[in-house]
């Protein structure tokens, strides 16, 4: 699908998100690729540079490590509302799963369902109008075994963002799904060694995944 | 086009091909994605590995910053020969020109068109016998003007590298056109701004193309 | 049951054991307890110096992190024959089933179930009548589900080493059904984000699983 | 004894109760076993999780290198009563002796029996009713011989912390007794250079005596 | 042309003024010349007090990289005015020039042709009143080739200085132009790899084209 | 007494004479007093230099912390004899002592008092007629108590010193006798807190006893 | 001379006298001797510590390296008045005179004659009757020639200090005369390669100046 | 004077020549000025190639800090002799007499003034047949008065360096003229602090003193 010219795309979310973006200041001076971090947000600027270079896109990156819907409403006006996207990408949900695991001693830090699922939703109704596009990115966990504990929490969370998605007319990008396919041939592994951070290969099927969707 | 199972696909060149990959042993005990650093190889494992998950690809890297076609001669027994790839991509050149630009009081640096043409054959003589497939990627050089002196001396050098890919049955993998192409629509600067060094789109330009030439 | 007096007892494996452990040289000058990394080792000789403190007892670690049993070969001489322990202990088996999953391309460092059962055999031939006391802990891997992969290879590889014990007259130190024990109460992920490398409380169940067998 | 479930216990104290735990927030957002220092803590944690993982024992820790009852009183409100534990075990007095040795010429730093017996018996009068129990852990000096100087005066102390247990309906922990019965096999220096900051042994030795007196 | 005596010389500039000048305090205590960086203001100053040792003239350096004309116009009190020099000498232009060239998707750092000719004249305005000398110095690209993009754009920059300079009765002191002759012999990435930044021979010119002026 | 000129004064020993002293060669290029550590050597230098400017005493310093004197017959030949001191002094013995209490599973590294007394007796036998004046510093341990275990071991180590002072005609600086006196008023740990390794006021105590001595 | 139990004795000045002193906090809680630089007033604490045990004098040191006579009259009410010494010593000028030679071109920085006498009585006015004892030290510059232009402008300054002790019935500490002495038989880049800074040798000449003055 | 085109004039020296040049290796592959450390070598690259850019004037430095001419001598085959320039400069002395004065107690290092006329002049009967042109340039010391005892020293060795260029047709570049001159007008000590290493204002002094000797 064509992509509009000189439209400002921005993505926020978590770790997977961030990747080690650049923080100085808030719209760099100078927004070159470099400063988007090296993880699927770096790899869709170029894919979409070299498939789609005359339309000036502009990829903006406010991922934050260890973020959870919690976070992002907390700083939803200063790295989203002010930035003024045409284009909206949201990706969370991971962080709200784990910290259940790794640290059930801290149900203080723990965002069950209910909180997830409404905290997101005031999000959607406070931003979805002043947005061109809104796409949503699953939450995922590398197991290929939809029983294990983890997996199973994480796919609950991932059910909130399909139909945020469908009831928000946002575009689903389901990063679970990409990766399942991908762990038929590769070990979960292989693909990320703690089950959520991948190397290039499959922050590569995110990007292809959310490139499929325009 | 297929990519039969199993193939060791070895990539050898200068800096573009290097780009910070791992160096502690040749074929390091757990030879996994971060060991190709962070240019067109890594991206072209990304993307291979996405999209041929089937096929067991194996990733090498050994290309070393700074080299010439006069370097990969020194190196060539340990780095290509010994590792016997099933698939193997040259990509030389580039400091071949440079240093007759940046270092013009050192000739002794200096890899001129005959000397390039003659190592670089003598090379692809030995090789080309003992792998399946041969891809060679052109030098290139950011810079619009084909009059400017070092865009026309690097055209010269990959004038060689585009008849020797005849010559050898190599699939030829032209990264100056593919930039070319890019640099329609993005300034030379933005791309790489020592017009040789690209940030992830201009790798990406590099990887695709290669990727197209399968 | 009771220590004798001035046993020199000595661990050998991998991160587990070693856990930071000093090196300078092997048998340092002054072997006092710092020297043990901070793993069970370490509270293994915190708990005995205390039940014990008249038995005079000398812990030695010799855990190299990364180790498979291949590596245990070709240390063995000079990291326990050389040192002559009273008693022995041997923890191995984690990495050698690891790699086949994290590192599928490199089958050249996968140690597979026959290797490392006539590896570890060869080892305990040799060694077993120089010993007074040998220990087997075995590999463990913190899932709760026998039938995830990895869990099961694991158990694979653990079952060599409960059969060793028996053969070898040692006495077998079952970690993974310590840590299962555990797991009952706690999440993998709160014993060891990375389902191998527990904090304090997971190499806690190991010393006192040790403990126990005395 | 058993533990009641879903119990708060706060250690606090000086450099033994401290060593070296994470202090980036009070609580810290996971508050998993690594941040609990590597001392006697650390080691009581992973006792009581193996002894008694059904029972979800909270720990935490606040001890502070240096301090006296007198820093102690100064951080009550913060690092005790706002915390509400359930349990609370106070260590306390090293350094109101310590500094009368070694820095005989300030005495505005040192803190005489009377100010520690009257700040500490403040604390307890403020404390004792909100917590359900109470572990008073002496001070302790590595010194075999009753009559040194330092050993002597850090008895003086240590009699204040036994009479105040009594007075106060709280469990005694004697780490002098637990270390003097240690030091009939093994050196002073050998369990700790200084005679005040052990390794492992020496903090293992007060673990079990808090262990011991549940 | 004779130096009056204890006149005081400012610079104000980009990176090629800054070249590393001390920061700590503006007019340092100690204002001795490794206060003054290692680019042309630095061998200016060398020039100066071997030529005119006698006239005690005092050099400041207050360069800052990355400038524009905007930011000279926001630190010009600071910096400029309230040192009160009595000659002044002004170097601004490659950045506002080099922005539209290496970040053309941030048009919000982009200084203009209008918006550098009117934000530079308001300055001189301002102070040209206020300083018995003025020196205007142009920036300059190191390009041979004068259709180039680049270079021409710094051409038009360079014309607004060469005009303003007539306009104020200061000197000019063309840059281009010194530059210009060395690379009729010596190739522009020997004198600069990125085309800006020069070593010692590059700097030496813009310093010698300076001291003629005088 | 007077210094005769140009005498070349060697000082060798543990770590107090070491104290930071300058290894890069043995005999420095420009030998001058920052060389000597910043101990009583160094004091001594100062002290002498004042007293005697004129008679131009070169001082040498050779200690290596953590010696004893099993450690000084090893390195004897490079560190003693090849430099051919005309006076030479020799403090050893602490940790010959130290060792046995603060590593008693290390017997290895004792140095009991038979072998302490022989490889001294050793090392004199080979020096004694080299040298114009010997001194013998007296080992110590920083306790009031003399029944206290470890000043009770030093003390018969000192003994041997003192013997051997008398015996081999050399001049005997007991620094037991000047620390005891300084302990009469300064708290051991005030001197050093581990009773071994003093600050300037314990080490001008032997730097002053060895003046005197003179 | 005897010296009173229990004083107070407080050197101010510049870096001869700071010489890396502690500056954590004014009165650090242990104030003991590595709190005191390694200068000419730690050696001083030293022979007072060995020669007056008993004395109890605590030394406090607040010299601050680059300082004039300016800047002590800045920092007089926190460093001087707000400590209340019983004994208070001065050393200043050096930097008075130092800056006149280095930065001949920041007479801003220049403590002229007039301004250095003018505001050292005001000190001495403010002080004098709050100490029981004063002592002033010199200031000195190490040439032999006392028509060097350096030398003879710190004598200028050294006569000013002379000319107060008398007025002000303080004890005069001459450390020009002090280092005179010591350069009759030592080259003054012996004593210090700066001719200003010098090592111990040169700061026991001050110290035990300072102490014969007691 | 005319520069013959394609020379290479090589400098050794002591610091003041090497002043922090590159040192990988001996004619790093791209010897551009960057290689020439920050002093009067770079300056004098600077100034020849805007003089005479057309001459292709190639300089190198092999100047090393701290080296006598006893230094030159022991590597004058790999540093001279082996790199064939058209023209030598030389520039040694300074530390032949500084050792002199800042390290008299070891005359080992000392080089005194016949062994520096003996070896010198050794150099120069090997040497200057070899070269087409020959510059030696003199040490010096920056003080004004020719008494000062370094200075008479420093003049002593300049005389052997005058008398040697005369008799080996050596072009003469007085380095203490230069900044004799210089010194009428600013002090010694804001020319170099410690009276031999000066800044850009110094350097600059020799460079231009050496240009005009061409």
């Amino acid at each position: 699908m064509p992509i509009p010219d000189n439209i400002k795309l921005l993505f926020i979310g978590d770790s997977i998100t961030d990747c080690g973006r650049e923080r100085r200041t808030p719209d760099s001076p100078w927004d070159i690729p470099t400063n988007l971090g090296n993880g699927y947000v770096d790899l869709l600027n170029g894919l979409i540079q070299n498939q789609h270079p005359e339309s000036n896109v502009r990829i903006l990156n406010r991922g934050i490590g260890g973020n959870t819907v919690r976070d992002l409403a907390q700083r939803w006006q200063r790295d989203v509302i002010h930035l003024q996207p045409d284009w909206l990408s949201i990706k969370i949900g991971i962080n709200d799963v784990w910290r259940q695991f790794d640290s059930p001693r801290s149900p203080h830090v723990h965002v069950l369902p209910d909180e997830f699922e409404s905290t997101y939703r005031e999000l959607l109704e406070l931003t979805r109008p002043k947005v061109k596009r809104l796409f949503l990115i699953t939450p995922y966990y590398l197991h290929t075994d939809s029983l294990d504990p983890m997996r199973a929490r994480m796919d609950e969370y991932r059910q909130h963002v399909i139909t945020f998605a469908s009831e928000y007319e946002a575009t689903l990008v389901d990063s679970q799904i990409a990766l399942d396919r991908l762990m038929k041939h590769l070990d979960p592994l292989e693909i990320a060694e703690d089950r959520v951070h991948p190397g290039t290969v499959g922050h590569m099927a995110i990007a292809q995944a959310f490139l499929s969707s325009l």
